[in-house]
């Protein structure tokens, strides 16, 4: 795998997309950075950060959390390190939607800005993202508009990046 | 791709599975028919669909509104239009399911009385699916029944064409 | 396909997973033994399991019904039959999750044991589970726990057999 790749890792919920990604990312030279989106809201959620930083060992020089401006994280972040995991992008969307009651016409614009600057990026950037439209038409408006939004998202991540995984039990099914 | 082959797409919502199939749709020498399974029911779908159709422009020479009634349409289009597109299936499903109470075994009957006539339509046939039966066990019993019949439907309807693709991020793995 | 393979075979509701097991199953040299993790609990669950077992056929020497003890169960059976078809680990979570108010950490100390027991068993044994992480995230707590257990062990068992197929639409696609 030559650097500089842009990479995206689909699945869904517990398949495995984030510790394949990170094996990934840990078999090129580093330093590495770890770029999470998570917000640590309650105490449930801090710990978990806590014991996945943890498994992430010495591999990883740095986590960044980074709930927002994923954009300017990735910038600043690629002059120091080659390579940087994204985990993950339908976190960072979800966060964007709720904020300021952002819709998701103004989410999809960030998403095209990240695209636009990730040729820009030397490192090799590893996204994590969810598939979450396979399942049958929630009731919930808010679900079915942010599954329309994932959706779209994923596919323009995907037209960008040299590289698509699907990952189910586990395993990596190459999409692209 | 030889002519007059049957092709399924199936993906989840959003996952480019119709903007896949009109590709490769476009790719074949037309003229081409775009059949709709969609009921405008209101002005929100209606605005939807003059966006598709705005869309799809000059390749296509009509669009065919069934919402029922896809066989009879099927046998009447292909004496003119060697291409085909059915967009979608699980609209078709939902349409029959809904209209007079008809339960899931009637409406079953009805794929396999579509998979009968195919063989007999000269065009290439394109067929949109959607895979609902991804997600966790749905507490609406009639979402149950919905996603069972998409299911049975689908694997009949995969078994009966030339080709079955499965479209993720705009990505597609070939099943068949 | 060599003998004493473990196969995992996952895929959505309605994906046709389990006729794709007997199939494969059918085409190795026999006795077979079918090991239903079905609880029969009403009218409906009864007539669906007969109407399962009349289909299975004279290709099925035994039909062991075993909604807890799986590992047991297959340590027995493997002396008596050199193919057992295991339908399905996703009703067995449930199950062992549903009895005795056990814990998603319980639940998968049994999968690691009968990971652990897997190498010993020298039938082929093939395993029918679920994927139901694909969807969006469920708003019923249950559910939510239910889908982190299935997607850990479907991990755990992907990890621990030879060969992984995910089918959609009836048609596997190779993981492993």
């Amino acid at each position: 795998m030559e650097q500089g790749k842009k990479i995206l890792v689909t699945g869904g919920a517990r398949s495995g997309k984030s510790a394949f990604a990170q094996q990934m990312a840990e078999r090129l030279p580093g330093p590495r950075a770890y770029l999470a989106t998570a917000q640590i809201l309650d105490d449930e959620m801090g710990e978990r950060v806590a014991r996945h930083q943890a498994q992430r060992g010495q591999a990883w020089q740095v986590t960044i959390e980074e709930p927002y401006a994923l954009n300017t994280s990735l910038r600043q972040a690629t002059s120091h390190y080659p390579v940087i995991m994204v985990d993950c992008i339908t976190l960072w969307l979800t966060n964007i939607l709720l904020s300021n009651q952002e819709n998701p016409d103004t989410v999809l614009q960030k998403v095209d800005q990240l695209i636009t600057s990730l040729p820009g990026c030397i490192s090799t950037i590893i996204m994590v993202t969810n598939e979450v439209g396979l399942g049958i038409v929630p009731e919930n408006p808010l679900a079915r508009q942010f599954r329309d939004l994932a959706g779209f998202a994923n596919q323009k991540l995907a037209a960008a990046c040299d590289t698509v995984y699907l990952v189910s039990c586990g395993l990596p099914l190459k999409l692209k």
